[in-house]
């Protein structure tokens, strides 16, 4: 099938991506070839504009398409807290919360022996720095609950120790969430930083 | 967030995607964002060239980037036989099985009284024309086994009585299947059609 090449070249480059396999790409690019003006070409366009022009915020580490991203660049965030999180995935995640106003910064990953990620491999440098020069007076490890994340998180505590309050997201109960699903070491954790009422 | 505007609008294109939603387009747009250089412009340039070439054939319905498409035009395949679906899908589905070597006809869609599709609204006149035009000698119904798509077999077959075979696909045990977990329909219909050994 020579005239079609360029279709299934489409399909294998979309079942590459995250969530999709062959099956899913299949049904995403006929959905797209049946909507080609209304849908694929603006989601082309828009994908190629992207591409030329997303960068990472050289300060710190966010995805955006300017070399210092809008909440770098913004006045209305808070100078003195910096929220330390591993992925710009976990920073959307923060900003959906819309509880924090303050500033982030993205590691890029974990520290990670067997990996060979080190902290010169991380944005570790540059977050003592970012410490250092702007007046920050709180960094608060937003890191994942996992090994790798929470020696990721000690090693941090370790380097910025005495300079700056260090703080680390509640662990307890999720909102919503039943005691009958939760592990025992969430329970555990929220029993211990029980509070009263 | 100002200058990320491009980067949420692709994401909330992604999401309009059928098997992607706002979740799992974060991660597709994110994982593009990573790899923009040797992923996410290439799949750009692809979608924006299939946008602008991918046409339905005149002849059978099929997608592909001529007018006529390669089954069509291919002289390898067998002019006395075509096979009616419903969907592209369901004639890309064919021809992953490598079975049928000759040609297709896309309804797109099954006649519905309820959706106001009549035959005029599929390619079901044109398929008429073909079987008086093209020298047809069997006619193969592979409509999907749904109320809808055997009302269109149904219909088809009223119409093309006399003219040539039909014949529809064999129902019965699918390979690999286990009885314990196939519907009563179907172990009906392959005790019906059964065969000696």
């Amino acid at each position: 099938m020579n005239s079609t090449r360029d279709i299934e070249a489409l399909i294998d480059a979309m079942a590459k991506l995250p969530g999709l396999g062959p099956r899913s790409a299949r049904r995403a690019v006929l959905h797209l070839i049946r909507k080609r003006a209304l849908l694929m070409q603006p989601l082309a366009d828009l994908m190629g504009q992207v591409a030329t022009t997303a960068r990472e915020c050289l300060n710190c580490g966010n995805v955006g398409t300017t070399d210092i991203c809008d909440i770098c660049a913004s006045e209305k965030r808070a100078n003195g807290q910096i929220c330390v999180v591993e992925d710009v995935a976990d920073l959307w995640a923060m900003e959906r919360g819309h509880a924090f106003k303050g500033r982030y910064h993205v590691l890029g990953g974990t520290l990670s022996a067997l990996d060979q990620v080190g902290p010169e491999q991380l944005r570790i440098p540059r977050l003592i720095d970012r410490v250092e020069t702007e007046q920050v007076t709180e960094v608060i490890l937003a890191l994942n609950a996992t090994v790798d994340g929470q020696t990721t998180a000690h090693y941090i505590a370790d380097q910025l120790e005495g300079r700056v309050t260090l703080t680390s997201l509640a662990q307890g109960v999720p909102i919503g969430g039943e005691l009958d699903y939760l592990d025992d070491g969430t329970i555990a954790a929220a029993l211990n930083a029980r509070k009263s009422i």
